[in-house]
């Protein structure tokens, strides 16, 4: 039977990557890898590095395929993301197929964590429901970069016995729910914080995290919200990509 | 300059450990392992398994010590959590001073993840703001508990552009919010999903993910909480201690 490894390699530092992650690397066959729009270079090379750091004594092929554009100009987002994830369960179908022989073993190497604002386990259970290859697969859990941008900060993301709220730049954008105290944001391509006016939160910020470029700040949110976005400005200018996340905390009444 | 590490080493599997982990711990010349109550034991063994099989060509001590116990009949959590964490830091920063020569490094091993409802970061803190020992610290992230559950049940935790909330078996016992859709619950030792009723969830709930003893439930709240609490019981019964975790999510309207 055909085996697929979901492997977590880590946000950023390539020895955020697990033991368990090391035993599955080199157990792979196949690995496969798409490309993804303007960061894919460096993206690209990153899970190479960690294919060619990792995997002792075991041959091993990598098939790189070019993932389908997200339809981004779409009036409802989860449409959008639903066409695209079916775009994409049909690639992985094929190559499954064509490229994983009958007892191989195949990987999707997912930056951060599988089971955090990751398409791959979805994809994985379309392909499932459209029956036409069969596998068993296994996810393997790695350092997300809420973890990293934690680690980095040395800071502890709840209060005591307090609660943690994860979301999106988007639903930032909206209008934060009123008893929340700890935010962390991901996928925010627009300094949603901004928005959030002279309300009185701090921001643990940090792009890059656990990798040579690594930008940290934290303070006041009225305070550094203005050189957050001009440094976030100008690394996305000079390295093409930026990958980001916060914590806000709201300031106790 | 003294130095400090905690270090996150994952939530029950060995094999969680990162290699930035190792590096770290074959840094250490002391170990600082505190028991904790019942389940410290199999705590103290697992920590001292991870030096033991990871350290290589270092000699290390190991200081343990009994951690004060914390006052469970207090009115108000968080004063009696703050009383202990400070009678903590009092232990540390002698432990820190006496047993750490002025070069030497030393280190907290963090059951998952540091920056998830663990002390020792508070702890940590409290030491510096007190002044009387300097040295640096590093903190390293881990594999939490919640992507451990996340990948052993193969989901992700959140839906397609949604938010994810943390919180704490209290918060749930006192009511989720409402506009709330998937919450991870961890520190639960009274099985809070209970109260939610028949209103509809969905629960992915583990014991001991990551290991030998690993105790996996899925499905619709209403039909396995009956199940979940009668496994739950029977754990701690055999094992002394349960460490579990679980996500709710709610069917959509």
């Amino acid at each position: 039977m055909r085996k697929i490894f979901v492997i977590g390699i880590g946000a950023g530092n390539p020895d955020y990557v697990t033991v368990q992650a090391i035993n599955a690397l080199n157990e792979v066959d196949v690995f496969f890898i798409m490309d993804k729009g303007e960061e894919k270079e460096d993206f690209v090379r990153l899970r190479k590095e960690i294919c060619e750091r990792y995997v002792k004594d075991k041959s091993y092929r990598i098939m790189q395929t070019v993932d389908p554009p997200r339809d981004r100009t779409a009036s409802s987002y989860e449409p959008a993301v639903l066409t695209w994830h079916e775009q994409r369960a049909r690639i992985y179908e094929r190559l499954i197929g064509e490229e994983l022989g009958e007892d191989e073993c195949g990987a999707f190497l997912v930056w951060g964590d599988p089971s955090l604002y990751d398409s791959t386990l979805r994809i994985i259970d379309q392909i499932i429901a459209r029956a036409n290859v069969a596998f068993e697969y296994e996810v393997i859990p790695g350092i997300s970069a809420i973890q990293a941008l934690a680690a980095r900060h040395r800071i502890v993301l709840n209060r005591i016995g307090r609660s943690v709220h994860i979301t999106t730049g988007r639903k930032v954008a909206e209008g934060l729910p009123n008893d929340i105290d700890d935010v962390i944001v991901m996928l925010d391509a627009d300094c949603s914080f901004k928005a959030l006016g002279d309300s009185g939160f701090d921001i643990y910020w940090g792009a890059y995290v656990g990798t040579d470029d690594e930008i940290l700040v934290a303070g006041n949110l009225r305070e550094r919200k203005g050189d957050i976005e001009r440094l976030r400005t100008e690394a996305k200018a000079r390295k093409g990509w930026v990958m980001d996340t916060y914590l806000l905390r709201k300031h106790d009444a």
